[in-house]
């Protein structure tokens, strides 16, 4: 078996035992084997297969996106500055209605690429045609949380095919590309899905022991329209309906009311919070202090580029650390290690994969990055935690490994075809357009 | 006389009269001479001494970062997450009370690097040992508008020497490096500088015929302790004093009433609108939109490397343009294109250089940048003034020129010694730290 052997880094790992240091990993087949400080020992110098020279770089766990539509990465630019609704009936809903297997293909690719190259190693993806999407797994070696979000808005055939076939995809996929790929069952959101729809949702999460994933309370609006149509807040509503539980994981949660926080830290709920679309579309600011003060597990997604418009996790993780001071006037709330764990360790989490992902640390799968910090932003070199939470960007990364395979080396995409990528997204974007 | 003609093109110029286009530019000298869509004419193929071609780039105007202090990128990282009078009191003064006139060279050559790199042309600084920072301003190449920024909390004798000095800084720099340096004079704040010591500046600013420019209603307290020291909330107090007489840029204005808005609109006074710094503190979020409907300039600055924890102001493009959106609840507030204005054009109108620099159009300084768009998150090609705005980087820009000279080419510092500034900048602050 291969076994990496990288000298002379700089790490920060996300382990609280040993958070951040100067010296070595050994990266064994698709494992963290064992790291220290200082010099290697002969014996790790002896064994490993192949030796690299971390010099002037930054090693740290890989970043999770919890939440994401891949595919609309085609849709970028498209429509901004908009109010809500006219953004998605005007422009994203009718561009979307004609997007083929194809588009899915290309703009998923699209994103995977962006999501490699700036250093997220984990994505979750809900969306359509996801064996599309699952294909961009497998071939780009990232690890992914997918899932069929379904929108239950139709006649109850229709219903019941949409359903069949996020089941179906799960029995196809879970567990797919050694593994890196995981499924998740998403009735896309209360307001999309009629109470006795979501019903037959959690019974499939049951039937399949699969965690759930859906929009919750991203808007004032949806809230109130919940507790009108009825008679319940959504976290109430769902809960009602069984979902809490399995392990599940909310998108968004801008609105909640002290009651809503406690009940989704007892039902041991994570919420993905995605602070530049919630900024972008005016949904507002989610109370994240509140949150990670009560408990739950807060992480980070970037939603899609159509609402975003990029896929860099550092913006998340940087917006995170300073969105909350500002609005909530307390300087000391997401504090920069909080930020980190909430893209890296928090996300992992969310997602079922704590203690296989989000760490360096023995025995945890291979998935990490590594950033070129001989620039200006990082000197002097006072506080990587820091740095990497309020001065880094996706940009400065340079390597990235999932599964102890190198999917990124010196900025270039080993296992995905960039320019290809780059002509076919546009090809499929004048396409839809025109 | 050297003419540079640049070919093939992506354009955003800042110019209503021409927003974006694929194209040519003509750089004479210092200047542009003349650009426009489609094909170069064969006159400017004839006539150019230098050839370029600009595929896969987009050019647009260098940004004007509008309020820093360029020598604390020295203190990057050294204290973060901190209540505001912690963070002064006890990390920030202690250490910059050692800073010597190396010390700030060093900072601020470390401050002009990241600058150049990504992509700020024109900065203005607030320090002290200012004819350390007018010296990397002539060795980057740089425009900038400098200025002695002056705490009043002393002995008379010490009052009037840091006036004089300040004055003297004025004279000897004021249009210096081919007129690349302007000069401001800069009382603190009104919470460091009694009145009377306020109105000595306004007069050497008369004598002087220069602008001003000082810190005023960044955080409530001092508000507050203005009403409670003066009988005036800070616009009101500062107004009485005469300074808003001459051309006047505030930075920060994060508490302003209505009454306030409209006063500082009606005497033309400029505000730097920073908000990762003021997220970061805690100082609250500024009533940009309001400002803006009043009719006054709002620029864009990054305020110092200390509380931010950068200077790329691609960031704060974004974040005024996402920011406001959300803490509204109008996603229609601050469009793309008017985020990149207030990164652009209104920065030059806030240091008096409208005309001058901020725009592609014929006859204005030759101060622009090439970003590389060849990249996923450049793509579909739907808009660049949104990717501009919503999904670029710093790191995006690959070349920048500022009167006309070449000072970043692919990524590389032309001006200055890259290595060596992040050497003695690691070398200064481990001194101060030691």
């Amino acid at each position: 078996m291969t076994r990496l052997l990288i000298k002379n880094g700089n790490f920060v790992t996300m382990d609280e035992q040993l958070p951040q240091f100067q010296g070595w990993m050994a990266i064994e087949g698709n494992r963290i084997a064992a790291l220290g400080q200082g010099a290697a020992p002969e014996h790790e110098v002896a064994i490993a297969t192949e030796l690299m020279d971390g010099s002037g770089l930054l090693f740290m766990p890989g970043l999770v996106n919890t939440h994401g539509h891949a595919a609309m990465s085609l849709l970028r630019g498209l429509a901004d500055d908009l109010a809500l609704q006219d953004w998605l009936q005007n422009h994203m809903w009718p561009t979307e209605a004609k997007f083929t297997g194809d588009d899915v293909y290309w703009g998923s690719s699209l994103a995977a690429a962006e999501m490699i190259k700036s250093g997220t190693t984990s994505f979750v993806d809900m969306y359509d045609h996801m064996h599309r999407v699952a294909e961009v797994v497998e071939q780009s070696g990232l690890r992914a949380s997918l899932t069929r979000g379904v929108i239950g808005l139709c006649p109850e055939d229709v219903q019941n095919a949409k359903l069949a076939e996020a089941i179906q995809f799960a029995k196809d996929w879970h567990g797919a590309a050694d593994g890196r790929i995981s499924v998740m069952i998403s009735p896309h959101a209360p307001y999309t899905c009629p109470p006795d729809y979501i019903l037959k949702f959690v019974e499939a999460a049951h039937d399949l022991d699969l965690p759930m994933h859906t929009h919750m309370s991203e808007t004032l609006a949806e809230v109130e329209q919940n507790v009108r149509d009825y008679g319940y807040r959504p976290v109430e509503h769902l809960d009602r309906l069984g979902m809490f539980s399995r392990p599940t994981l909310v998108a968004h949660a801008v609105h909640l009311t002290d009651e809503e926080i406690a009940l989704l830290a007892e039902r041991k709920v994570a919420v993905s919070h995605n602070p530049v679309s919630n900024l972008k579309l005016a949904s507002g600011v989610a109370r994240v202090p509140d949150l990670l003060k009560a408990g739950v597990t807060v992480a980070l997604g970037t939603d899609s580029a159509a609402s975003n418009n990029n896929l860099d996790l550092f913006q998340e993780i940087s917006m995170a650390a300073l969105l909350h001071k500002g609005v909530s006037g307390d300087p000391t709330v997401i504090p920069a290690n909080e930020a980190l764990r909430m893209g890296t360790v928090y996300g992992a989490q969310a997602i079922g994969l704590g203690g296989v992902t989000g760490q360096l640390k023995a025995g945890m799968k291979a998935d990490f990055i590594a950033l070129s910090i001989a620039k200006p932003h990082y000197v002097p070199h006072t506080d990587y935690i820091s740095h990497l939470a309020y001065a880094s960007r996706g940009s400065d990364v340079a390597h990235v490994w999932v599964d102890g395979k190198q999917l990124l080396k010196d900025g270039q995409l080993l296992t995905l075809d960039e320019e290809k990528i780059l002509a076919e997204a546009e090809r499929c974007f004048q396409r839809l357009r025109g």
